[in-house]
């Protein structure tokens, strides 16, 4: 695949999407956010991780298909991922990495070049950005979104099924509706299997080990109506948090919110 | 098509069902019941109307398919509805039948022979009874049959569409699931949009106008569990209510828990 530098002409269809627009601005150093970027098209959450600990990491996610659903990864030591968009470098493409040395974050960089590394295999992680999309269409409120903020998340204790040195509890998203829109909200999740799917819980927090629902482990509050119900979806964090729990010697993670931007379209996600 | 008097040696394959069976020992008069009759195939709920009042009846339904999805109905005047199995005879072929004058409930026969008129029109409606089976497949517990009791019912604050003299409150049956289970159960009764489908609602009964959960209007109380959410289905008695409150000068339905068992199988209501 013929790589093309930031602010090059471009030569066909593909090159002018607003997703590949979007990496190639992350490439030159002019974005700081993915969110309302490239509507429509599919946002993911990096893992990056040497071939050593991939092969666990990979099983977690195949255990663990909820909260990790893989929805790209690279060949060991290859920086593209031509499945997920046209001129990918994973290196360069998202607007802020995190890199992790022994379990500490040990730098928050814009790129990865001098990260990287022959022997590392590179993760993408559906998120449920995919369907707030499709529940916004059918409208269905969002809260977090409503209010400009971070979805409130929450460690549960739902235990992740381990793998290697990978293991911990599911984390959460959550975010509180109507019970009729809670049952549509179901209906339209279960059909992104890819970026977490249907809920996990619903209503009843301290049964999955959540004791203030006012105070989140991530992300922001949102107040809960009488008339309304939590809904739990797994989250996209928890592979970190997992990563980060096991202390492996190298690790690069996105950072929060800034994601990796892909070619794949959200509804084309959706298996129904 | 041939009409087979009961017990008539059977002739093809389609005599041969169970469901077939069922339907002649209720033409003879040998059954007094229909749960746990020809399992794997479709009951129904009854509802004979006048054709004077059948177009409004039909509209009601058409309006409020959820509480109302027909599954088949007659021609006027006709007791057969071919549709919906052989040699089916609406006059004979449920175990009893409630005649209604004016709203009132004037009789319980065994059959409607002295009641058939020229003009009147019968409308079958699906029954929970069709995703019950498909629950159960799935390992989803449900309360009432663990319990060997009638599934409580309760009259909502949501109100129906109206159409000429058929108005009223939605019916609702309820169940108690753990979350993840009502989740699940959500996907599945999705499956069955014909014999009322998704939940209406879950875990507020306050909401939708239930005051006391533990005193159901029709059926009997089950107990709900901490760890678990009341979950709400639209009812198929809710048309029967609505026809009883109209006061039509006359209408027969079946009696309550002895249905029409058709040909038609379960699994092949559903639309996934």
């Amino acid at each position: 695949m013929t790589v093309f530098p930031a602010g090059q002409q471009f030569q066909t269809e593909g090159e002018c999407l607003p997703s590949y627009q979007a990496r190639l601005a992350c490439r030159a150093g002019q974005a700081d956010t993915t969110a309302g970027v490239a509507p429509g098209f599919v946002q993911g959450n990096l893992a990056i991780l040497p071939e050593k600990f991939a092969a666990a990491f990979h099983r977690f996610c195949q255990l663990n298909p909820k909260p990790c659903p893989i929805i790209g990864m690279s060949d060991v030591g290859n920086p593209q991922i031509p499945a997920l968009g046209l001129d990918l470098d994973i290196r360069t493409d998202l607007p802020r990495y995190r890199v992790w040395r022994d379990g500490e974050l040990i730098e928050e960089p814009t790129d990865v070049m001098a990260h990287w590394r022959d022997d590392l295999v590179a993760f993408v992680i559906g998120c449920s950005f995919s369907f707030e999309e499709a529940l916004l269409a059918d409208d269905i409120p969002i809260r977090h979104i409503e209010r400009k903020v971070r979805v409130p998340m929450y460690r549960t204790n739902i235990a992740c099924a381990p793998a290697g040195p990978f293991a911990g509890p599911m984390v959460v998203s959550m975010w509180p509706l109507k019970p009729a829109d809670a049952i549509r909200a179901v209906q339209i999740t279960s059909r992104f299997p890819s970026v977490h799917g249907a809920p996990v819980h619903i209503g009843l927090p301290q049964s999955i080990g959540i004791a203030d629902i006012a105070n989140p482990d991530y992300g922001d509050p949102v107040p809960i109506a009488p008339d309304e119900l939590p809904v739990f979806w797994a989250c996209g964090v928890t592979p970190q948090a997992v990563i980060a729990a096991a202390k492996v010697p190298f690790a690069i993670t996105h950072a929060p919110g800034l994601m990796l931007v892909t070619d794949l379209k959200n509804k084309h996600l959706a298996v129904l």
